[in-house]
């Protein structure tokens, strides 16, 4: 399945794309795509209903974050080995493991804002996956039936402030609008192998990223089971899973987003981002 | 006030103790300190209540983390100029700042549980600030008015997982049961100068930690100022403040918690904690 949230901002209601890719309302049968649908049992029960018999949306609503009731946003360093060779870095010999705000999650066509003063915004596609079970010291083998399903996260970062202001890399990837998530979250069921995902991202149509989560250095059960053991994983929460070559902090001259840009970023079976990149506003 | 949340875990009900120390029901009057509650018109109706003519709570109940609602919890790394000595770092030119993550919160007597294997699991007395009005961009002077309260954390903190675990800190910093927070929040309006509170943390009795968060290095003020240009803090988020000198890795030999321990810790006007240390169960 491909479940949505639709509409304006905080006022989602949940929806399904259906496999013509008409857009139908479940808010009839759910109150939200939250912890509970993402459950085993909640996402069986979405899967038995009949989508042609579900009412179609009209109009071209706004997607929102596809997923609620998030309690981390989980994100991996360098995890892809061509990535880390072009910002300088070593392929890390464990996962990189920071986190981005909650605050930072929106729709997959929502405005990127750049910060205050910011003149090195950078973009990351990703593969994001959404916990269904909650997962506490799972194993490898395990690890993947936690996952109620997948979704395109840009994982966006201010190189500045995440290079230039300390030894963390937090500050950098926090900002309100730096986590387009989205437009869908597909089920589990619908990605037979989490790594054999084509994925890219252009700025203003020109290719920035072209890759493929075949070559992630961690695969995604191997992350799950890692993060797993330093935190309890809930149903709802996500882990951004890193990004492939290509980012604008790695070419050269390296290049960043300016205000009138619009990033478009994509997985294979994921569906597709579109967010206009515009200067900061208080 | 003293607001708390008392009750079994994922049961709290939301209470007050009065000017006498005696722990008042509120539930008939607010589902919750939550969000709403923290906001300074929920804060000024509770204010209202005559605390004598609220149920009294029979017996000692657990106390739960004293406010819901949270979608981030902000740390503040080497805040004080003794602690970063004692640590080998210099005193930093700007807020370090990381995140502790939700699940890691629990009440002010709940069990610390190791992390498996854990041989450097150590202790942070710090000064949590929690958030009642949305603070985006906002100006050091008019930061305060942002704040709901105060209340007593505990950065629990695994040093190995910190520090020899990639260049991030957030593995060590995450772990379940790792954000002690409360007894109480105490509002603003009784703690007039955050910047004056003496503060304390013992194990097994035995002194540890003596500081003062007079010996800030950034105060309250700037915190607030600089991490609301970081991200959107929004009412229930919290943001804790660095730790005064005396942790377990600055001590020589280095100590660190070991099952059976009790940790102990307070900050003048806010309450204490006492947390015995379990070993790691599945």
């Amino acid at each position: 399945m491909k479940l949505v949230r639709y509409g304006r901002p905080g006022k989602e209601k949940p929806g399904m794309v259906d496999a013509d890719g008409v857009l139908r309302d479940l808010s009839g049968v759910v109150a939200d795509i939250g912890p509970e649908q993402l459950s085993p049992r909640g996402l069986a029960r979405l899967a038995k209903l009949k989508a042609d018999r579900l009412p179609a949306v009209r109009g071209r609503p706004r997607m929102g974050v596809p997923f609620s009731g998030a309690t981390k946003f989980v994100a991996i360093g360098l995890n892809y080995s061509d990535h880390a060779a072009e910002t300088g870095n070593p392929v890390p010999k464990e996962p990189v493991v920071f986190h981005k705000t909650l605050s930072s999650m929106q729709g997959a066509t929502d405005e990127i804002m750049l910060p205050k003063g910011s003149v090195k915004t950078d973009w990351e596609v990703e593969l994001g996956i959404v916990i269904g079970t909650r997962a506490r010291h799972v194993t490898r083998k395990a690890a993947l039936d936690h996952v109620a399903g997948y979704v395109v996260v840009n994982d966006v970062s201010e190189r500045e402030w995440q290079m230039e202001h300390g030894p963390t890399w937090d500050k950098g990837k926090g900002f309100d609008t730096f986590g387009p998530v989205g437009p869908w979250l597909v089920t589990r069921d619908e990605v037979p192998n989490p790594q054999r995902l084509s994925m890219w991202l252009d700025v203003n149509g020109e290719p920035r990223q072209r890759g493929s989560t075949r070559t992630m250095v961690f695969d995604c059960a191997t992350l799950i089971a890692c993060v797993s053991r330093l935190m309890t994983l809930n149903p709802g929460d996500i882990i951004t899973t890193g990004t492939p070559p290509g980012v604008g902090t790695g070419m050269k001259p390296p290049q960043f987003l300016k205000p009138g840009d619009v990033v478009s970023l994509g997985i294979e079976g994921l569906g597709e981002q579109r967010s206009p990149v515009v200067k900061f506003r208080l």
